[in-house]
């Protein structure tokens, strides 16, 4: 098959060869690219090539270096998607991501899984699942999230949680394994608006 | 308000305007320096770009790639501090660091978060609140420190620790979220004197 | 004693003087080297640098960048190592990995520990203990393993792991602490044979 059968291949979630020529060059281009990326300074230069390098970007994209990623094509973000340093996804499946979400620094989406039979991981036997965050999603520094994880929308997961299941939307959620810690409420509101003194005092 | 008011407002944990331009362009440079200090060989250069990017260091820092930080200005570390590779510092609040303060590689201390209302997190809006760490602290590998977190003198924390919490000093605190293991006693003596030979054998 | 009499002591496991002259070059020495190697797009010369790095690699080693070490001599890897992006390996003690290994993102093996006594730490004391993985071993993202562990064969680590102590063959464990979360049986059979379409559908 060729390389978009296969994507679609890897899509179904059933194991696939990870070691596939067609595959490994993409994924070289991507470490490539995502090196050229790193060395950009002008932010807007490097949201450029973000753009240029993943599926699909929303407005105002803007990621601090290092970014790395598996391919790119299967990552798609929403308007104002703002990544922290060394933020790294692995984007075998589809990585969906909505508007307003921000990342802290050494955030990890992880869509792919090597096979668990010693004899049939040896063989590049891998399957991927897709991760889905929904609209004005936090997460926080150090956050792993595991392949078919979902994350609902109005979510914030605490720094060094580790997304192992689905997380439903208005909660902030922490651990490892991560779980709901508590709704957010209106108790949440703190009267910013956007301007500074505006709050508090 | 001028850049030094805004660091001074921000300093009082009020929610501010994380977006304000002036605070974008301290931010960029920070970025940028620490780009350049990452492709710095010499140590002993590198550690002098170090000291000027930061707010105020003592004797001897050493600092390995990739150093990454948000401002630069908020960070004050004492008499030979040594960071290990890949250390993240966010000081929207100050950092503020004692002598003898080591840390292993993947450490990340951030002052800074996103408020909590979605409404009020897309229009920008952060609290920031001070970090401070004693004397002859040891932060293992891949350690996150949390906003507004005070650790005592003579503290050791466990490798893959979230510090959610003040630590007292004296002790050995470890986990996620991380809490007090035990205590640092004269039985945790080896009889090392700074040479080797000197001890054990 | 020489640099050789120097890293034979280290492996005693005795307290060792880490501020030593020769062991600093050596480790300064290691960082240029990977900061080279990290800024290598071909794979293959980027594992040809590997491989004079490290003590010993067998077959078609495979490193993704940013890859670290402290001094790159003590590691030691099987045939078929594969290391994804952002892996640290502080070797201070033999690290020795068989053959058919794979490591996620972000990954970190640490041998080396400060001494807990602050005095004896300020005057630079360090041990070392070594850690050993077996053959046919996954070390999924973000794992953190501690000095002295070892892993045995057919073993699966789960993402953010902590590997506090000693994980037996032919187990999944998980958490931090890691502890064993089951074991690895024919139940995990997904019948690919290295060949797309070949399991599943």
């Amino acid at each position: 098959m060729n390389l978009e059968e296969k994507f679609a291949y890897m899509a179904t979630g059933h194991p696939y060869d990870d070691l596939d020529p067609k595959l490994m060059k993409v994924r070289e281009n991507a470490t490539t690219m995502t090196q050229r990326l790193n060395t950009i300074n002008d932010p807007e230069q490097r949201n450029v090539l973000f753009t240029q390098l993943i599926g699909h970007a929303g407005e105002a994209p803007f990621v601090e270096p290092n970014f790395r990623c598996e391919f790119g094509r299967n990552i798609n973000v929403g308007d104002h998607f703002y990544a922290n340093y060394d933020c790294v996804m692995l984007d075998g499946a589809p990585i969906t991501i909505g508007a307003h979400v921000l990342f802290g620094p050494k955030v990890g989406l992880y869509t792919s899984n090597h096979l668990f039979d010693p004899v049939e991981r040896r063989t590049g036997g891998c399957t991927a699942r897709p991760i889905t965050i929904g609209d004005d999603v936090w997460l926080a520094a150090n956050v792993t999230v595991l392949p078919g994880v979902s994350i609902g929308s109005n979510v914030i997961i605490g720094a060094g949680s580790v997304v192992t299941s689905d997380i439903p939307s208005n909660v902030i959620a922490v651990g490892n394994p991560c779980h709901v810690l508590r709704e957010i409420t209106a108790a949440d509101r703190t009267g910013f608006n956007g301007q500074d003194f505006s709050a508090g005092i």
